[in-house]
């Protein structure tokens, strides 16, 4: 298939600039001497995965055990879910654990902890589970210098747990951008989450991985000493809050929408198409960062980047493209209806979620279609 | 089904409030003495539109293509998909034409009008057009008092299509909150939709059908003297943006988020729940309104509204609750890891769009999953 035949909208995925992206991140871990297990939230895309792990990564990261019981039943084996595991989901793992899989779940409090153990003891089942640090305050996490931590790593190894290591996450850094504030976020989650496991080693439990990362944070750090794994999700496609945060440039963004013009209102210079907030997902994530792309970067049908042309507009499934800062007389000459155009998002895990299946795009300019999965 | 034993995040549905706003903008419309047509777009779900049917609608209005295959497939004929056509669409509605789909299409350009047109004299088919009006200049549509407008009427009925009438939607109304302006701005597009179908008429074409709607204006409607059909698509559920804008009372929103606590930042007064903005969208409708809910209003397992307590921000599986002016102290006695909790979401469709069923909950505090579809 080609481009002209795709229904629109479609979310367009250069193969190229994608595998590009896995092995910079890739080569990057490995030049620092570490594990990469990347976090496929990003995708729910099983050949992206593949192409993750021929690559060199070890393992996967998940962020719902849908995504554990899809990639497990695709073959593979080696999953952490790294959102805490309450309750109620400890049959679904148990479940998980006994079909082969070797699933790592995560705790940040004593209770978690003590279900965990509780539960796993009643199941004759030894969970391997990582205490969840928090780095740098922006969500989960125990403080690394805290009696929790040690109350936690206790609780589990008195239920019989395996103490699988500590976990942190610097989400923050999404929140940076340059290069400097990067590699001082990037040691300070390096350095806490290793303070994290000599505590735990010092207090006499086991801790034998130290897993850490965001997409900005991997690729700032400079040396990972006392690490054993590094996480990332985004970097796979990157998209415009990753390039205001500096870590990519537009050109690298492997995600866009492809969509159609479907009218004009030519006095205000808009382009109405049919890739609405529905297609883009209602994320705004740049409209706090440097340079606010509205819903997203215009480009032509071969990815070019038109210079002022935004989506500054969307409702469910219409968008609203115009120029700024001065709007321009000849939208429907320029774009007349049926003009495809792609359009880069502001996060490509939102937009990517709205879809079914990707549309990857070879370098003959050739489409196939890459199923992807949706809800948990 | 209890609501204890089901998975979260998951969408839930009460389903007497939701017959109950069924049952409202029904009688609302059928007092006025006019057609309803509801617009699918919200819940994407045979169940509710079965419901909607029942009620006494007659027809269903689309925003894609595979809402209106689906339906189709489902017995439903009579059809209006309500986004402008392009070319590229045209053999898809042709299909559906040919299976017995009455299947309405929507033009607001001459180019359009004249592509369907070339096509359907090309394919023999002679397709219902409506043409778009612009009644409040916030998205697509043709001035009711322009020279477009009857050339996009000669263009269709030129071309052996079928004129099928007007259609206009007051977008704007989510804007509003007073009754006044809402009534203001339904009299508005009533009015200007009906002045574009006598135009139409004076020049000689046929305007059997005038369309016209949006939740807000069509419950606010106090006559629609010359219109033969309302839309409206969120008052099935409403939400917190309806609320805000004044037509709902928060107590009738149907759909919430089911959530379960996974931890706390006890210092901070956060509560961490497993649905984040993957469970709830991105949407942040109630930002720019009187009341802004964060990414929810936080509510008991029962439904009942907690007040001061708002999901405040979000990540793609982890939202964070927290009281607002001031932060709790008790957290984690007050909501321990494990419990359930409810939030009703800012926008219905955008939150119910990232679920692939509805839990419904009926009035014994049995569930039931009703499935719905994604994508395009």
């Amino acid at each position: 298939m080609k481009l002209a035949e795709l229904a629109t909208p479609a979310a367009l995925v250069d193969g190229t600039r994608m595998q590009r992206n896995i092995v910079r991140m890739q080569s990057h871990i490995d030049a620092l001497g570490v594990r990469f297990r990347p976090h496929v939230k990003t995708t729910k895309c099983l050949p992206v995965v593949q192409a993750q792990l021929a690559a060199g990564a070890r393992g996967i990261t998940v962020s719902t055990l849908k995504e554990a019981e899809q990639f497990h039943a695709a073959g593979i084996d080696d999953i952490l879910y790294a959102v805490g595991i309450v309750p109620a989901k400890l049959p679904k793992a148990a479940a998980l654990r006994r079909a082969g899989c070797a699933l790592k779940l995560l705790v940040d409090s004593v209770p978690a902890a003590q279900a965990v153990a509780d539960f796993g003891r009643a199941q004759a089942l030894d969970f391997e589970v990582f205490i969840e640090i928090d780095c740098d305050g922006h969500r989960s996490g125990i403080a690394p210098d805290s009696d929790t931590l040690l109350a936690v790593g206790h609780a589990l190894q008195r239920g019989g747990m395996q103490v699988a290591g500590v976990l942190t996450h610097a989400g923050s850094s999404y929140d940076l951008a340059t290069p400097d504030a990067l590699q001082a976020l990037a040691e300070q989650e390096r350095h806490l989450c290793v303070l994290a496991a000599e505590r735990l080693r010092a207090a006499g439990l086991p801790c034998p991985e130290v897993s850490i990362g965001s997409t900005p944070t991997a690729l700032s750090a400079r040396h990972l000493e006392g690490v054993t794994e590094v996480r990332a999700g985004v970097y796979v496609f990157f998209d415009l809050v990753m390039a205001n945060v500096g870590i990519c440039r537009t050109d690298e963004l492997a995600l866009s929408v492809l969509t159609t013009v479907i009218g004009h209102q030519a006095d205000k210079g808009w382009v109405i198409v049919d890739a609405g907030w529905m297609a883009m997902s209602r994320d705004r994530g740049t409209a706090k960062q440097a340079h606010d792309y509205g819903y997203g970067q215009v480009c032509d049908v071969t990815g070019r980047p038109l210079h002022g042309w935004l989506m500054n507009g969307a409702n469910q499934e219409h968008g609203i493209v115009s120029h700024a800062p001065t709007p321009a007389a000849d939208v429907v000459e320029r774009f007349p209806v049926g003009t495809q155009l792609r359009v880069l998002p502001n996060h490509a895990c939102a937009t990517g979620a709205q879809y079914t299946e990707y549309q990857v795009l070879d370098t003959h300019g050739r489409v196939q279609a890459w199923p992807r999965f949706q809800g948990w």
